[in-house]
């Protein structure tokens, strides 16, 4: 079993609206805030047969789901679960 | 200027509904995936006098608004912007 930490992004020139209403409560709030961003991050769990098919997996599961390659980065770590 | 990245995740045997349709998803794709979790990260860039006052802040920011005390675990690493 695996688990992947993928980390999706906006890229830079992207606007990203949820990190821009964050920082205007946090400014509401009273504190400091120049810029705020917002990424996510799925934990996924899932069989592979080795770690080449499990980053494999991965890269595909970005690709086709998790990240829109027009506007997101992402980048993972892929741990081997005993 | 400070920048802090902190992440917003569920507790423990709270639900994820975002996770798990996600999860159903890739299994539509014919990814293996036996369980999936989402969570959130916010990159803010700050102002602060001090190390600890940064740190005063990123924690009122969590408890005040980007973690729901019940539901969410909080963690987050500050560096120190030239």
């Amino acid at each position: 079993m695996y688990r992947a930490k993928i980390e999706v992004s906006l890229k830079q020139g992207h606007s990203d609206p949820e990190g821009e209403m964050t920082a205007q409560s946090l400014k509401e709030l009273k504190f400091s805030a120049k810029k705020v961003n917002v990424s996510k991050v799925y934990i996924v769990v899932f069989e592979a047969e080795s770690k080449q098919k499990a980053e494999e997996a991965v890269e595909g599961m970005c690709r086709k789901l998790l990240a829109n390659p027009t506007k997101d980065n992402y980048s993972y770590v892929i741990e081997e679960e005993k």
